[in-house]
């Protein structure tokens, strides 16, 4: 067996024995990992940066551009967004060994379920070395175990990283394979990794969409994945005016580059005359691209034609692109055929009209009334989030520590034989 | 393209358009369509029974064996048991649109979850006519469209069947390619089959490993897995014997030809004398095998050895194998190396050893004091299923309704947009 193979085998039997221990450890020892993590990376901070230093000055000397650069930095604000992270991680209730739905059976048997977790978790990511904390903290916290694999270009600060919570699993007593690092960079690691189903129960890719793609394509076990966000905001006829400006216009410029933001505008023609003029201007002064319909166009000379691919385009840019269509049906059905299923808006005062969108929309989100910037788990209520769910199994939208969980049936009787 | 590959995508476009209408009809119409399918059966039944006397006559003839021949028959009496199974899908609640979890956030957003059908589902099963009725209608009932692929021998009876469901659903006005049969006996069309993962959003494999193992080995699309059940009864020293006995005596004698049968028994060294020497009998009693560690042949001269084979062979068969061992630990390690987390069950009396085996044990059923047979999602008040899930993702252990729905987040606002 190549030498490859056999680390990602030994990685994996390491991880599977310590999923074992983890399965059982109560939430106080899970915290005080956390709250080691947390003392390790203040002590820490200056290897960390220096380690990082060294990924920086590779990273420009192999020609990195600006925003990937940006992405690999560390500094000390950035490790204190870190460790406020973790903060909150270690304040969310641990959702393992929670028991529900437990109920009587006509046959006298109780029948409820027991969260537990999932097993063994493998984390494909880009170059942001945050990730690293942030996915073992959220693994350790779900009582999973996790095998990180992180960019190459950000290899020096995981490593550095992954030190403080060797240490902390250490000092806690737990099982140092609780968390463990690819400390290759070859990328056949990545490839025997997918592969090792008997070891590792998911995979979550965490990155764009090639490397989600090809993760996908090859994965041998069930992958938790994150796929590109085309986001639309519709404006019924129906819709408020003022709330129709603020909330499209929220949605596309609130940050450009994140899976929530709005790409594609659709209009109902018969939308309140005058808005839909208000809105381009806003843009325009924003310095927002429009790229529209024909039937846009004739609103402002501000707008050129869209090609057939901007529909289904994830700009991550000041790009919009803008639609009128003539009725709620026409909306769903564009949503349908160019969304990614990831959320979607509906601005409009008719309950009716509302439901049919809530309804008949089927992506992770579905909003009424307000922006699609607030798809994210920290606006819902979860916590800290490791990706946004475009996949119909499992976990839909944000998955935060509930995502990494998985149920089992308890059954208890009292000498019960099943007639 | 070839005239399978073809077919496949024709049935996958399809199934898509349709499951577009399915998402929003309403619980009546679909009772109604189940009721249509009723009332046809019971019009057809003539016609069904002239179909499946053809498949049992070729079956025959190409040495079908009895038990296959048994699965594969069709009389009145088991038309008024798909009937009955019928009725109770019509009575149980349906579950698509319910929204649950709806709470404020600090930002005024409202947040909850909507419950909504997967899609398209291709199910792949055996030769037993009676899948192409239950499968299509809790698909149905569920919101989903449905591809069946049934075993070749049965082909005559599931078309017969299958006319009863296109006509259902033609009279109650709905799409008729909400359910589809492939027609074709080919093995290249479950290739295909598996392969549409743009049409097809999950499948659903029913049948032996083999198929299973296969089907999940190729599927570029979730599957709903029901693996094999080497389920396990364990006698702890604090167990009272009676319970003991009668537990697991019905966990294996019950039925022996299925999943929850308890395939292996495990003896606490300190089980109250007496109690293993009496079951011993009952078994031998009822004609069945039994295969042993070396401990536990000193209990009889009937048990003969057991090999490391016996461990994880699911016997489905009058056939026990029994090891005796030296604590509740080594008992949880017995379980997890040789088990498939199916469904496993303790006996005791000892309150803090149940809390430990529940917790510890990692399958889709754990048991105290109860018998592996109650495994089932009639007597979990699921209603019909359509298998048991051993894997640990989207659904796990009695896949009924629910099993085949997803959730998508709802967001309701009055023109929010985020800070």
């Amino acid at each position: 067996m190549d030498s490859i193979a056999n680390l990602i085998l030994n990685l994996g039997q390491q991880a599977k024995k310590a999923s074992r221990s983890l399965r059982t450890i109560d939430t106080d020892t899970k915290n005080s990992v956390l709250g080691n993590i947390i003392a390790n990376l203040k002590k820490n901070q200056e290897s960390i940066l220096v380690a990082n230093k060294k990924d920086l000055a590779a990273g420009k000397s192999s020609g990195l551009d600006d925003a990937l650069i940006d992405r690999l930095m560390l500094n000390p604000e950035r490790i204190s967004g870190i460790i406020e992270s973790l903060e909150q991680i270690v304040s969310l209730p641990d959702p393992i060994g929670e028991t529900t739905d437990l109920e009587y059976r006509p046959s006298g048997i109780q029948i409820g379920k027991m969260r537990v977790p999932i097993g063994v978790i493998g984390i494909i990511y880009e170059s942001r070395p945050n990730v690293t904390i942030d996915a073992a903290a959220l693994c350790l916290k779900s009582g999973n175990a996790v095998i990180l694999r992180g960019g190459s270009e950000a290899i020096h600060s995981n490593l550095a990283l992954y030190q403080c919570i060797k240490d902390a699993l250490i000092d806690a007593g737990l099982d140092a394979n609780a968390v463990q690092i690819i400390d290759t960079t070859e990328r056949e690691a990545v490839t025997k990794l997918v592969q090792a189903s008997d070891h590792v129960d998911a995979i979550i890719p965490r990155g764009g969409k090639g490397l989600i793609e090809n993760v996908s394509a090859h994965a041998r076990m069930p992958v938790i994945k994150h796929l590109h966000g085309v986001c639309h905001t519709y404006l019924d006829k129906e819709a408020d005016s003022q709330k129709a400006i603020d909330i499209a216009f929220n949605g596309k410029t609130r940050r450009y580059g994140v899976c929530n933001a709005t790409e594609t505008l659709l209009v109902h023609k018969g939308l309140k005359s005058g808005t839909l003029d208000q809105l381009i201007n806003l843009y325009v002064k924003e310095g927002v691209e429009l790229r529209g319909c024909r039937e846009s166009q004739k609103h402002s000379n501000k707008i050129i034609a869209a090609t057939e691919d901007d529909w289904s385009e994830e700009y991550l840019a000041p790009i919009l692109s803008v639609r009128i269509v003539n009725s709620l049906d026409e909306a769903i059905s564009h949503i349908e055929k160019y969304g990614s299923s990831h959320t979607d808006a509906i601005v409009t005062e008719d309950k009716t009209r509302a439901q049919k969108f809530l309804k008949e929309v089927d992506s992770s989100s579905v909003m009424v009334n307000a922006s699609t910037a607030f798809a994210d788990g920290f606006e819902y209520g979860l916590g800290a989030e490791i990706g946004i769910s475009t996949d119909k199994f499992h976990v839909r939208g944000p998955v935060g520590l509930e995502g990494l969980t998985s149920q089992k049936y308890i059954v208890l009787g009292d000498g019960h034989t099943r007639p």
